[in-house]
Formats: structure tokens, sequence, C-alpha cells
């Protein structure tokens, strides 16, 4: 395969540890990696050169957290929670009846719109989480269809009781053929440990079971109030603990002595009129913040990255380093990846082309569309 | 010219006072103008037929509020104010001494580059204030340059006081000779009333010198305090007071009485941390309101009007649906335009085509990019 070189880059993020951002930089790409990095006046003579004409090129984004295999929308509940009304867990379930309710084709056909409409915004990784089926069938199939698409793949059957279910029936189901069905397709456990959705006891027996077949544990925690997931998912060596809205300052401790990576999802708190997690505590702490979408029809209906870095600035009070940071780097974390989520020699060539000359613009910016061009292993994808 | 039948419409807005929205409906352009709207079922037979398959058609946005003649940009300002330092209205003068500097096809090329940026967002008529260049030669040229690019000029001579320039003096400059050089290329005159830039009886000066030269009012009021424009504006007929950030119960009175439309820019309180303004009073007593963009390098560089949306469904406590009404229809009734801003028989053809079922996904989807396609009297926009 030829070398390409990338240059006349007006700002490049590598988060290399000496030199994490630099300007008038260049990149070459060898076989869908980074081979070298560096001033574009040195750059090294190669057979293809791209030149950017002074934009920004960033890492691409990694979405660590994603529920995209189901079906219908929930517009309406949308309308009435701006309106007054509360967010519940228990919306999960009109989500769950329309994706049972779907096909193979268009639930494949939907995660494929979402994915093309991430990318056109500048995600190159993206974890894709089931959820939406909560049957031995229909969680398999979810992860079936989310596995044609990406490798950070995520066993959520443990998103909500399903409704006439006795609970502690459904952790048998969970923890038992629901997870032997779902493991092969799978390289993640999560479960939904929150008031309305699963206690810590049953958060622990699923991610116990789930560890116990082979899959890396993350939790959903601590998003609709103070409770126990953060301690667990610390507790079980969870990668991710993610929400983080409401901490006490036990939980800020358990993360910083933990090499569990805070996710906090600022789509939610926008979506849902909520407070929102406080990063600031998380960073004093020494805790790794990852920022991702959370996108799902029903609390975050958004796939913007840029949106989250926007957020994760005015309302996380994130620099726009940090920010940016935390939605590639930290997402890398968040999936315990090392070829993704940075440019440094030997990275994954994805990486987004933008129209801006720094990254700060994503933040300075908001909701304009500047990523003018996504490659995912050295491969444009098309607009 | 042939018509062309608009079809397969899953949702349409008219802003028809019978029938604001319908579902499963289709209109048809002729010469450029709406010529008949209706269920999809009843539409005549016509020559050209279009199928949007199912997505929602909205009037295009009439973004009432821009400053888009403008060299450099102010990242470093903002990463500043984010770390915690307060808007100042002076950090204008550092845009007026890079505008000055650039050539005039720069300019040119930037008002390009920004327009089209908003044109893939769906903003179909923009209004275009000068107030970066601050001597006759600058303010003269800004409106020239913006003239070749929308009827909607705006003449902000009176935008701030210059480095070194005695108060009173530039007043009789902007009223004088500033004024004759400008009001041939301008609609519109506004001025910037508010503590820091123009006090109640200059803002009166430039507003009445402004009427006398042919122009029509609009005022920048009530930004960052409480202070006399809304007053101002409503006294001599402005057609917008714009920001209402700060209003007593006596301004609120003020924008109800009068035609003045209050034009809320949510993009400025988002990007300087400030609170927002408060939407459902003025809409419960009465006012009409307009979102805007306010897209400029320093206080609001967001071009998106669906971004403007989002927030106004979020901070501004707006419905879908007003805010989506406050974008098109308050735009148009700000820049006082009956052809757009709406899509009843005889308006202009500026439309917007989603990617999305409903245009509360407008809002429901923040930071999506989700114009599939913008079309500006009839014709469509190059992506
Ligand atoms: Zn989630
Ligand atoms: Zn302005």
């Amino acid at each position: 395969m030829t070398a390409r070189l990338v240059t006349g880059i007006g700002e490049l993020t590598t988060w290399d540890a000496e030199r994490p951002v630099l300007t008038d930089a260049a990149f070459v790409v060898e076989d869908g990696r980074v081979t070298w990095w560096g001033a574009a006046a040195d750059a090294p003579a190669v057979d293809e050169r791209d030149d950017v004409d002074g934009a920004a090129v960033i890492p691409g984004f990694v979405d660590s957290h994603t529920h995209l295999v189901f079906a219908g929308d929930r517009a309406a509940e949308f309308e009435a929670r701006m309106a007054g009304e509360p967010y519940r867990a228990g919306g999960i379930r009109t989500t769950v009846a329309a994706t049972r309710a779907a096909s193979d084709d268009d639930l494949d056909a939907g995660v494929r719109r979402h994915l093309a409409e991430m990318h056109r915004q500048g995600t190159t990784t993206a974890e894709i989480k089931s959820g939406y089926g909560l049957t031995v069938r229909d969680e398999e199939r979810a992860l079936r269809i989310a596995r044609r698409h990406t490798d950070e793949t995520t066993y959520l059957g443990a998103h909500v009781v399903p409704s006439g279910t006795d609970a502690a029936a459904y952790v048998d189901l969970v923890t038992g053929p629901m997870l032997d069905a779902c493991a092969p397709h799978a390289r993640w456990v999560d479960v939904f440990c929150e008031e309305g959705a699963f206690d810590a006891d049953a958060a622990r027996a699923v991610l116990r079971a789930g560890i116990a077949a082979g899959l890396a544990p993350r939790v959903h925690a601590n998003q609709l109030g103070h409770g126990p997931g953060v301690q667990v998912a610390c507790e079980v060596g969870a990668a991710s603990a993610d929400h983080c809205t409401y901490l006490t300052d036990a939980d800020v401790d358990a993360l910083a002595s933990s090499g569990t990576v805070a996710g906090l999802l600022p789509g939610v708190e926008f979506s849902s009129r909520a407070p929102y997690p406080d990063a600031r505590r998380l960073l004093d702490a020494g805790v790794t913040v990852a920022l991702a979408t959370d996108c799902n029809p029903g609390s975050s209906y958004t796939s913007s990255m840029p949106f989250c870095i926007a957020l994760g600035v005015r309302e996380l009070r994130l620099t726009p380093r940090e920010a940016l940071w935390s939605a590639t780097a930290g997402g890398a974390a968040s999936l315990r990846r090392d070829d993704v989520g940075h440019l440094r020699v030997g990275a994954r060539a994805d990486y987004a082309v933008l129209d801006a000359p720094s990254a700060a613009h994503l933040a300075y910016r908001p909701g304009v569309p500047l990523v003018r061009q996504t490659v995912v292993g050295g491969v444009p994808l098309p607009r």
C-alpha cells in the first residue's frame, strides 16, 4: 500500500505527551496507520499528498455510549418532557415494543443510517448496546446486528425489567439463558443500576455473570439520583461508569482510586432539562473523563459529538481542549482501546478534517456542522 | 416555467391559520412561488414531481440578525470567557481592526462562506449588518458587500464607539457623513443601545437620522443589563428589539403594545454563559418573538438556526412548534416580510427538507445536521 502525506494542517491534535497539539503540521498514513507526524516542513517525501489548506485535524471521535439498535422515535415524549414532565426510565418500554416489532432489515438499516450520520459528524468508533429487546431472542438479535457494524458491542439485557415480569426472575434470565445467547456477539456487559431499574445486588449479579462469560463490565450509574451504581462499577473493575450526574464525595473517591472512567453524557441533561454532571470536580480529583452521546430515542437523541463538546465546555466547564480529549482519548480509555482516540505513531488513521483553523471551534461554533471529511483506517468516508 | 409538485411530505408546515401543520401533504411550486398546498391525495397533476419520501418540510429559516461582514476570529477570547472572564462589548474592536485590514475580496468570500454554511442548515433569508468598519469608508464597504448577498442589509455604524474617538463626535459622524454614504446600500438602521456602547439619547439620534434617510429602525437592546434599549425601540417604532435578555415589566408592556418584535438570540447566552431571556413571559404578554443566530465572531459564532431552536426549547421554554414559528414566521415579522417564513399560497418557495419525519426533531435531535436539502425560490441549493 502506498504512503500518503496529510499536510497543510493548521492545527493537528495528536495527544502526544510532549506535543499534544501542533500548528503547521503533517502526518503520514501507511497501511491504515499513522507512521509519522510532525512539522509540515520536516515531512518525508511520499507517494501521495493530501493538502488540507490550513484546516484543523483531530483524532476521530470515540463515542463510547450509544443505543443504536432500536425502532420508532419518542418525539411526543420529548415534547411532553419539555412541557414539564420528568424523565422516567419506564419510557424505555415504548422503544422495546417498537424494536421487537421491527424486522431485522429495518433494525440494520437504522443502525446504518445513524452510524452514517455519526460519521458525517466525525465519529470513527462507536460502541453500540442492546437493551430494547429484553427477551433472549430479541437481545441476541440486537447484538448480532450491532456486531456487523462495530467491535464494541455491549450486552444490556439489564436495561429495564420488562412489563409484567418478576424482577428476580428477569435477573435469572439475564444472567442465564439470555447471557448464553448474547455473549458470543458482545465484548461488554452493562446494567442500568438506578431506582426503577436494577438495584445494587441485581447489578452485581448481572456484571459478575457477564465477567464469568468473558465480557468486560461497564455500568449506567447515578443518572437520576444518588445511588450505588458508581460504587458497584468500581468494585467490579468496570471500564466505565456512565452518566455520573449525582455523585457523593465517596463516589468521586472510588472513581479516582479505580481504573473506572467516568462517562459524561450531557446530551441527556440537555434533552431532559436535568442538572449537568460536575466535570471539574472529577478532573480535579484525578478521574478520567469520557464524553459520549448516549444516542437513543428516549433521553438523548443526539448523535453529535461536536454538540457534546460544546455542552462539555458551556455546561460541564471543561476547557475546549479537555472536552476534545474526553471525546477522543477519553472515549478510547472508556473502551480500553489504545489504537484509537489519538494520532501518535501506530494509531489507526481515524481522523476528522474540520472546516475551521482550530479544534476550539467545535465549542466556539456550537451547532455548526464543522466536519469537512471523516477518515477511517486511512479511507475517506462518503459524505 | 413548469410547475413542480413536492409530495410525499410526512409533515408540512405552512403556518396557514386554519391548518398550520399537516401530514401526508404536498405543495406546488410555479415561478418560484407556492401556488397550491394540501393533502398529497388531492394534489393536481403537474409536469414535475419531487417525492421526499416521508420527510418533514418546513419554511426556510429567516435569520433576522447576523453580522457576517468581518475578518478574523476570536476563539482565544471565547476560551478566556469560558474560563471565567465576562463578555464585554469592547471585544468588538478586535474584529474592527481585522475587518479594516481585510481586502474586499476576503470580506466577500467570508460572507459567501458563512451564507453557504447557513444554507446547508436551512436558512433561506438572512439579514446582514455592518458595524465592524466604524469609518465612513469601511461601513460603506461592508454594506456594499452585504448588498451583493441579501436585500436585508442593516447599517450599524453605531455598533461601538471606536477607540480614541469622542462619543458625541462619533454620533455626529454616524448620523451625518457615514449615514449619507451607507443609506443607499441599506434597508435598516440599527444601534447597540447598551452600557459601554450608546445611551438612550445617542440611540434616538442614530435611529431618527436613519429614519429621515429612508431606513427602517431596529435596535440591539437589553443584552447585558436593564437599559433603555427596548423603550427607545418601541418609541421610534422599530421593527425589532433584539436580545431582550433583561426586561422590566414596563419593557414587556411596551413590546406588547407596539409592533416591535422581540428578537431572541440564545446563541449569545450559550456562548457567553449568560442567563437566557424569558420567552414564555413575552409570549404570555402577547409579544411577537423571533429567534435568530446573531452570527458574529465575538458573542455568538453559531450560524445554526436548528441549534437556536434546540436552545429555544431547552432554555427559553418554547414548545418545538413555537420555536420553529419564531425561527421562520417570527423572523419574517422582524424583517417585515410577508413573502417568506411561511408556505401559504403566494409564498416564495423557500423551504428545507429534513432528514426527519417531523420538525420537532430539530429540538429533539440537538446538534444533528438534519437539513437534507435547502430550496430558495424553487431552486435547490448545492450541498
Ligand atoms: Zn445509555
Ligand atoms: Zn448583534
